[in-house]
């Protein structure tokens, strides 16, 4: 029975799991930990953890006696995490993360973590977010109807890991097990590719009319939404993005390669009978 | 002033300046033209025109009495209907249009309209829309708190033309004047631009992921939000995109270019210090 909960980063997601726990029910002890004062303050004001752990002993003493242990930092952090925990804990614990790569992750646990004598380790990743972090953004719905992958290590779930998952099932996600390598060329496509491609477009649009006074500041407008949503993931913060590039860097550049690739064919066919094919695939992918 | 309003296309656009201008209180009658009867008969059917023009001897009479002629359709469809107009028209006649680029338009109005005993000829972009058209999706508030752009003509504007910007501001609309080959360099940015990627996304990802089984159909939903918008407008209809590729190929051409030299770019710096520049001028952008 997980009665005590540790989240380690309390911004945006690790709040909202803090706030989907008690919306789904669960009524034991939710701890929180983050290098950011405010963030703290602010998830136990509003109700995302119940205690705030600050200083070097309480954190030792909170995860040495949680259940679990939810690592919802950006990925490096949670490597770092992952390697300072491990001679901490012991069997009946479980340790889960919320990293966007998984394949790094999954490798170190596999070394860590799940053998004799040790914590568990399940590696997960909702697909939720906002293109803004931190605790005030938080909300126990912003993880209702998401899909929450899991890359769990071999061998069999312990009991732990398998609450853990109606937990998130209570949320209100969609579980979905893949291998970690697979995991991180899907979410390359899926997810990674999205934001590199819109960095890209708001900041060459950004060096583009920086210079342009007649519309200045009124891009976004004339734009209107089509602009707006392709520039959105524009506003995401460099911290969390470095770590996928650095945890996914072939994947990224294969999937950033194929669209350079695609983007040169359409160019060079904008007169040709192929830009119709090229539409017909668009519209066929919008109808799956 | 207006009494009399041809709309030619009275798909999603047509047929909503249509509802836009009852709802603005205009009180004349407002008949419409279209290639297909269903789309005819759904934009009367909603009150977004008065009457169904059918038959040639009918269109030819309502455009010989119209104020104002709105040419609602693909932009090599609005140079053929400016061509078919001309000679039928004159002076106290106004033609205007919601085509997405204005360059090769302007250049023909310059020849054909605005002389001794020819009609006006007020070239107009308002910048809305879905990704997907048809009457059925008009609504009057689709304009509300859009821009409207403008390339007029060198010249000052007649009466007829300051009358229909005054109905354009009634709908909500912002109207912005602007020079016709700088439009088409703006919108190849801010509009055109966004959608290609789109449909190269979205095109992209149908050819990865057709084969993948485990995942086939379920990537919007593991993708969320990010992917939906990033490939919303590879829904967008070919007719409507050829038209701009074969009329603004060039500043299209150069925006493509651009953004794939961009990502290449940011591919060639995933693992450095550039890529947190990068990051840093996309937030600049989304500031604005």
């Amino acid at each position: 029975m997980i009665e005590r909960v540790v989240i380690v980063g309390t911004g945006l997601i690790g709040s909202s799991i803090g706030l989907a726990l008690r919306a789904a029910g669960f009524s034991g002890l939710i701890s929180g930990v983050d290098l950011s004062e405010e963030e703290l303050r602010q998830a136990l004001a509003m109700g995302a953890i119940g205690e705030a752990l600050e200083g070097e002993e309480r954190v030792l003493e909170a995860v040495t006696a949680a259940d679990v242990i939810m690592l919802a930092v950006p990925v490096l952090g949670i490597l770092d995490w992952m390697q300072r925990l491990a001679p901490l804990l012991g069997p009946g614990q479980l340790v889960t993360d919320v990293g966007s790569t998984k394949g790094s992750i999954a490798e170190l646990a596999g070394r860590l973590y799940n053998g004799d004598g040790q914590a568990r380790f399940l590696p997960g990743h909702p697909m939720a977010g906002k293109e803004s972090g931190g605790a005030a953004l938080a909300e126990a719905r912003l993880l209702n109807g998401a899909t929450w992958l899991f890359t769990a290590l071999p061998g069999a779930a312990s009991e732990l890991e398998v609450e853990w998952q109606d937990w998130v099932r209570r949320f209100g996600c969609r579980v979905v097990e893949m291998e970690a390598g697979r995991h991180d060329v899907v979410c390359a496509w899926v997810s990674h590719l999205p934001q590199y491609v819109s960095t890209a477009m708001a900041a060459l649009l950004e060096d583009e009319f920086r210079e342009a006074p007649e519309v200045a500041g009124e891009f976004l407008a004339i734009g209107g939404r089509a602009l707006r949503e392709m520039t959105r993931l524009g506003a995401s913060p460099y911290s969390m993005w470095r770590d996928v590039a650095m945890t996914n860097t072939d994947a990224v550049a294969a999937t950033l390669l194929a669209l350079e690739q695609r983007l040169a064919h359409l160019r060079e066919n904008l007169r040709t009978p192929e830009l119709r094919d090229e539409f017909a695939r668009a519209n066929a992918f919008r109808k799956r």
